[in-house]
């Protein structure tokens, strides 16, 4: 048994509470990526679905808890995906659901949450000061405070993506992961060291925004003053303690790329597979590009975990 | 009990054949589209799969046939997508695979057949001329020939998307359906009526090739000298009259768009889905957008069939 604060028992009972609409997501080999890339690459794509994010998968849990529980408000940070998860599940419960993010945070990102019916309250600051503000209101209002990644349920509803991954035939020999917060990570770590332990899990981190990653490879907390990346769903400075000592049980490798390798990777994904993609979603193409000798005519699997941009953003990167 | 020429109970079997990667695709409300559109809008996504469109339902249940028959060889003509299919299924279980297509066809659909292991054959002519030159291989070479829409496991692949949609809560109020040569509206139309026999089944042509639905309207075949769309996978001349029986049963409606509504159909579904879709996918959308009073207020699923596109002339498109 793995030592993390997760358990395969509760992650598999949590697909019974998760609406099905963010299960069974799509899980494809994409052989028009493998000419470019070298390895054979298995799709596991998380964006066809309401809030074109996995992050659906753990606010479910949440809220429903929070319904069963009777309480009626819950707030958190967000660079826009979780935001518009927590919204949408809170919805559906009738719950009153705040969200605090960056006024830098990607537009069209803020305009879901808004008309999903939450209330957004945004800070003249990063993604961290968004964290702050938000159990700032928390204390204050004596409401639940949902921390991404902090939060078991947000890495347990990641984690069943890994339910998922460890069913597929024919397996993959490594899956790549964008590395924010690291609930994506551990959640799919978790599952992978349990089930699948010869599955190699890496994680994928911008050079702009290396936190965790760097926490990772010296094996403490190093945080950063400020990050730089287009990648704002993984933008993060302050790693959680406890994430990162489960991320240091279920990572193999964590890996930094640069900006031009995710604009690269979200190219390819649009010109070869017919994807639009959020930057954090394109890092494991990104991974491969970087280092095709490692990947070479191996079988990856890389989670299409976003695709929330803004419209004339996107045609910048991709055109 | 409906008199097409397809049965439920095949239907349903035919799932059991059926290669998993290719079923229970993503179906969900896309509420971003709600304000432009004015209605609720399910998107059924046909194309999060190795071939990018719904056509591999059909191909697995041929491809499956022929090699339980001990059959090595089977030919088709495609507009692209078809061909894909049936190229991906035959490779899995050792068959020839020989498509025939026009040279007109959208380059990206050709280089995919090729690279799937199949024999490409071009035409100096449209899809009719590709149609009677298959059947003269087939002929000659005496191997199978796959018939689109005329072959029923084409017909009965299409429907299990049916079964998927009327298994849904909450129900909607009609399915928008692209009409091609028929396969995908009849198969649905098929099951739509036996199942939710409330839902009102409509299909939807270009104006520039609009022979099927004439044909509908008028009881009759009804043939064109010429296509005009870059709709190319909906770009037929000659209907099956044993297709059009069917679509009579089950078709309450079908109508022409033109191709400025398909274009912005398709520059909405990437804006506010994030979905790259090519025009003949766009169809459903184009209906809502030719006909908003109509759809006022109701909740329509449309069929996302096909993402298969020329990067360069999808971007001239929706720039």
């Amino acid at each position: 048994m793995l030592e993390t604060r997760l358990d395969t028992g509760r992650i598999r009972a949590a697909r019974q509470v998760i609406d099905p609409v963010f299960l069974d997501s799509p899980l494809y080999c994409c052989e028009a990526l493998e000419p470019e890339l070298g390895c054979a690459v298995s799709i596991k794509l998380e964006t066809a679905n309401p809030i074109r994010s996995f992050k659906g998968r753990g606010t479910e849990l949440v809220a429903s808890q929070l319904a069963e529980n009777g309480s009626q408000a819950v707030v958190c940070a967000s660079a826009g995906n979780l935001g518009q998860a927590l919204a949408w599940s809170g919805r559906g419960r009738g719950l009153d659901v705040t969200v605090v993010a960056s006024r830098f945070a990607t537009a069209t990102k803020l305009d879901r949450i808004r008309a999903l019916g939450a209330k957004l309250e945004l800070v003249d600051g990063d993604h961290e000061l968004a964290r702050e503000r938000a159990a700032a209101i928390a204390s204050y209002d004596g409401i639940r405070l949902l921390e991404d990644s902090l939060d078991l349920e947000t890495c347990e509803g990641a984690a069943t993506i890994g339910l998922e991954l460890v069913d597929t035939k024919p397996a993959f020999d490594a899956v790549l992961i964008a590395l924010g917060g690291g609930a994506l990570a551990t959640g799919v770590g978790h599952v992978m060291k349990e089930l699948a332990p010869d599955v190699e899990v890496i994680c994928v981190q911008p050079l702009g925004a290396p936190a965790l990653s760097r926490s990772w490879h010296e094996r403490r907390v190093v945080t950063t003053a400020t990050t730089n990346t287009i990648a704002d769903g993984v933008a993060g400075r302050y790693p959680i303690p406890a994430v990162l000592d489960d991320l240091l049980l279920v990572a193999d490798d964590a890996v930094l790329v640069q900006e031009t390798s995710i604009i690269t990777g979200m190219r390819m994904l649009l010109h070869h597979a017919g994807l639009v993609v959020e930057p954090s979603a394109a890092l494991g193409i990104a991974a491969i590009l970087e280092d095709r000798a490692r990947f070479a005519g191996r079988h990856v699997a890389t989670i299409i975990c976003g695709s929330n941009v803004n419209p004339d953003t996107y045609h910048q990167w991709v055109s």
